[in-house]
């Protein structure tokens, strides 16, 4: 479905607009009039014959004649009556809407209901519908202001998307009070027909936008989001708030977005395989949109930040943040506590003319003959000069540096009202560098499917793994008339639905060094669980005891909305304790597997550090990458966690497996 | 040294006192003539006879015969004169003296030297000297304003104290901003001779006062500060915000204070042990500031925090902050997007009436109906009806809510500009309710010191850890004639200071189960050292070999400014990987040191877990009380560590140890 005529209609028409101010729809009509829309103009209300001066409709079947597909509706009325507006959408051939109404899948189930109709006809019919529970759209490069928030905003190279209408809102009344620039602004709302995925799809062509930020609650379809984003990521930069990502929080969400897909851990795992910059906070997403206001940010070669400053205390505030987050301190410059304007003008200059100069951070605090608006001055003029490197401000203080700080943020020099927040949205902005570098398209996994598995019976769980090619321990059921055909040491394990948690059960016994040894086990064992051996589901297994190993955990999850989420980490006891695994997506080859391995604190263990044993740890990564193309092929296993893998300095075996169907 | 007349002088006299605006001296002036204060004021200038419209006087010994003790000196005159009036300070019997002028420590050897200078002067005559290289002070209480920065602070509850001119300078700037009350400002620059404890000592008996807060970039006398911080945040709260975390920033700090004493492990680690409230940044610093102007955050009772809100995205990261800042959430009520002041009022005074509720945080984003102004007056009403509930309001956007974030603010309502810092703020309050509980009085060590050791050979630090009863493995030096008397298996060792790192050195070997094995192991590590062994400081031991353990690590490391660092922590392979350390100050009990053991990840594993063996955390915890007592007896010892430690299901063992004195 085209966008076009939804962000470029050639007319608009509202429904609920009326003379009384106080009305949303009202709101709304004039927010597209006075924002100086040039397309027609529809009124629609039963009664009334003129408002705000044009003449007005009774009903939308009453519009002059005229190319409907290329015509934005707007609905602003009570939830009930909806539908029927659809339905004349349907007739008449109208394909974009906007439902800015509430009282649908977030407010109960008749709300629910109501919202499926729309979107069934919606989805039959091809039409474009924004919301419902939204706050509408704003283009500002058309003048198209279709929501009922005032915008007052510039043309800008920033695109807004928000889930949450109040956090739309209190941004947009942010941005307006900071006279900031903006491209677009999207309130998603309930998402019944179009969602984060259609809009970034429309967006991703858009040579206006530098920059998409978009505040979530969930992301509808994970596979298709990242196949977006990892594509407008090598370009430009999108960066995710993800609301919800407490188990606390994700309740919340759910409660009142009326749907939540895809666990957090999978939304994060699948964001940055998209190489999406993930924001913690509100103040973090602020911060950002001032970041890149300019395209100073797009500044290539070193991502050193140098610093300028007339204060020792808040220069060693900001390295110590510098170092926090892993990032490069340039030179750093103490112009002394006298510093008035000109000082920092002529070391501002000497250092922007340097070339490898490309980020500063200029600091101040107001001292007793410090000039900081004729400071922020010197700043602006060197901006302007040098719009290809990076210039950040941070002033420190209140009414002396006030009308510096305006001076600043009118002339979209990136202010920030700490230090430290300037390090954090430059971090963002670094990592971003650094990861745009080598992403590669996500492919959501198009193969053929597999024949589904009706089991997870031990022994052809462990028949599975090896038909990919993944190894596993030598194991045979326990059979006493094979016993001297082992190779001990071996382990004795009790398998089956009686034997899940076969430490408590006491279902594992190792170090069985001779079938003596093996047989007085297998004795104890029975004795201990005769009942359940009557289940022939129930039953031992023997198995080859590894040596000089060390203990992996390798598995996978499969989210609703992104696909499997490949597992790997640190196994043994301390695996529980220091929760030390690396996630990412399916899609992965043997070097993205490495990368999960060499991004474990372990690797250096694995890696033969201080002259110790050296793992095979590319085994290993073929293992990742095997198991992946396995999760792919078997949609039906919704989990699969091998628990121990042994890693040797030869080789890696999977000691054990558990599938969930 | 009592500070009574140093804050509450019956005279100021200011050297340096000028007829010329521009000068720091009369801008001190300024501020203590206009500020109100009630006391006599003497400018000090060689050449003018009236300054300001008040009589000036050549010469210090020119002033009025009257109690010197009891006048306050400002000196603000170039450095190099600055020895002279501490002279003449001498002679008079002035003893509070606030050097402002630059260039002593901070500048190089001169002012290195002449800053001895005066330190030596000032001790040996017992006088008060805050700075050099300072701002002043300000006494809100009594309008005494000694410092050229302006103020405008009401009298308040608040005491600011700051290392850094260029932070206090910011920092008041932002008050006033702020409308905002403080009690005290003290600017301590170089630290010459009055440092934080001594001022905190003062301030430790002002029940004026609720809050201390520093920014500090070191700690002169760890041990001193820990005595009074323990004491003192029993009571109200004492907040560090420590600069020169990062080694970057540490260095940058001394290059700029002249000194830095103490290791930043060490600093953060003996404020824990006070009970300091922890502050990481500048934000933190001034949001805490707004959040203890009212005795509010005194209450008592359940520390739960409820919600108030008009949109459910800003709940949700609410409540995704207080999950991360593992804080319990009370209620949580969405009084939705179309609610106006008056739904506010009826929800929070509903709210407030419950006696169990404590803390609020009132959210707010402006949206169609929203009401800013009226809901942050029902806000102002409720704080005032309920003055013992914490009441917090967050809300969020730009012009929308300016003039309500205004009048909350000039309330003395906590405002914060994102629900997230609000989350933050209120943790450390929680914390601090938390910790106060239990606090104890730091007690520096005072008991006898033992007779100092005299090397570090192995042999004798074993027997020295017997010594205070901390147990060890078996350990013999090796001699083929005993051979037949040790117990195999049996771990052999080359000890030495050719052997320190043993593992690169292959100096020990495993598994020695008979005596040939050991006759064969000797031979080959007495043919691979045959030069290294002819220094009889290198020799071979062996050790009983422990069973069934796990691998601990302890140790101590004496700080100069805060003594021994106790810490305990994950031995074997992982240690440097997890780097799972507890730290603690060396005046600990066993209760203490088991919390420590408690506080590691590892602790599930080491107190049985899932079924599995449960190890002897009690002994270990004995063992970390004996060497914090010999590390207290022993002060020529500056490093000590113990590792392996074995800890067994009975029992603990030291397995080997390393002295560095």
């Amino acid at each position: 479905m085209s966008l076009k005529y939804f962000f470029n209609p050639e007319a608009v028409a509202i429904v609920g607009a009326s003379s009384n101010q106080k009305k949303i729809g009202r709101q709304v009509l004039n927010n597209i009039s006075q924002g100086g829309f040039r397309g027609r103009i529809y009124p629609i209300n039963l009664q009334e014959k003129k408002i705000a001066g044009l003449k007005a409709y009774s009903d939308l079947q009453k519009l002059p004649r005229q190319d409907f597909s290329r015509l934005l509706l707007i609905i602003a009325i009570p939830a009930q009556f909806v539908l029927e507006e659809i339905k004349k959408c349907v007739s008449l051939g109208i394909k974009n809407v906007v439902i800015i109404s509430a009282g649908f899948k977030e407010g109960g189930a008749d709300g629910k209901e109501r919202e499926k109709l729309i979107v069934d006809l919606a989805e039959k019919n091809k039409i474009n519908i924004l919301g419902p529970n939204c706050l509408g759209l704003i283009n500002v490069s058309n003048n198209l202001n279709a929501s009922f928030a005032a915008s007052g905003c510039k043309p800008g190279r920033i695109a807004l998307l928000s889930q949450s209408g109040a956090v739309g809102s209190a941004a947009l009344d942010w941005l307006k009070t900071k006279d900031f620039n903006l491209a677009y602004f999207i309130s998603l709302g309930n998402k019944a027909v179009l969602d984060e995925s259609d809009l970034l799809e429309h967006l991703s062509s858009d040579k206006k936008i530098d920059l998409i930020v978009a505040y979530l609650e969930e992301i509808t379809d994970g596979e298709r989001f990242m196949t977006l984003v990892s594509k407008i990521a090598k370009r430009k930069p999108v960066a995710i708030l993800k609301a919800g990502t407490s188990a606390a929080g994700g309740t919340m969400a759910k409660s009142h977005t009326g749907s939540l897909a895809g666990s957090n851990q999978a939304v994060i795992t699948g964001l940055k395989r998209a190489g999406a910059i993930l924001l913690n906070n509100l103040e973090e997403l602020f911060n950002l949109l001032f970041l890149f206001q300019k395209k100073a940010w797009k500044n290539k070669g070193k991502q050193e930040l140098h610093l300028l400053t007339n204060a020792g205390g808040p220069a060693v505030l900001t390295v110590d943040s510098l170092s926090q987050h892993n990032l490069v301190l340039g030179s750093s410059l103490d112009l002394l506590g006298d510093a008035d304007a000109l000082r920092y003008e002529e070391a501002l200059n000497k250092l922007l003319e340097d070339k490898s100069v490309n980020n500063v951070l200029v600091l101040l605090t107001p001292q007793t003959v410090t000039e900081p608006l004729k400071t922020a001055e010197v700043i602006v003029a060197a901006s302007k000069k040098y719009p290809a490197k990076l210039i950040m401000a941070s002033f420190i203080g209140g009414a002396a540096v006030r009308s510096a700080r305006s001076l600043l943020e009118d002339n979209e020099v990136p202010f920030f009202e700490y230090p430290e927040e300037a390090i954090e949205t430059f971090k963002q902005l670094a990592l971003y560098k650094v990861r745009m570098k080598d992403l590669k398209d996500y492919l959501p996994f198009s193969g053929k499917k597999e024949k589904e598995i009706s089991g997870n019976d031990y022994l052809h769980s462990l028949a599975l793994l090896k038909k990919y090619n993944i190894p596993t321990v030598k194991t045979y059921k326990y059979d006493h008339k094979k016993i001297n055909n082992f190779r001990f040491p071996l382990v004795l394990k009790a398998i089956g639905p009686d034997f899940l948690h076969k430490t408590e059960k006491k279902a594992v016994v190792i170090n069985l060094e001779n079938a003596s040894g093996l047989q007085k086990a297998v004795r104890v064992m029975e004795k201990n669980n005769q009942k359940v051996f009557r289940n022939p589901l129930n039953y031992l297994i023997v198995q080859e005891q590894a040596d000089k190993f060390q203990e992996i955990i390798l598995g996978f999850k499969r989210d609703i909305s992104f696909g499997p989420i490949m597992m790997v980490g640190l196994g043994g006891i301390y695996a529980e304790v220091f929760k030390e695994v690396k996630l990412e997506i399916a899609d992965l080859d043997f070097k993205r597997a490495l990368l999960m391995i060499q991004g474990l604190k372990i690797y250096p263990i694995l890696n033969g550090a201080r002259g110790l044993k050296k793992y095979d740890v590319k085994a290993l990564a073929k293992m990742i990458v095997n198991l992946a193309k396995l999760a792919n092929e078997h949609p039906e296993i919704k989990e699969l966690d091998i628990n121990p893998v042994f890693i040797f300095e030869k080789g890696a075996s999977a000691g054990d497996v558990r599938i969930i169907l």
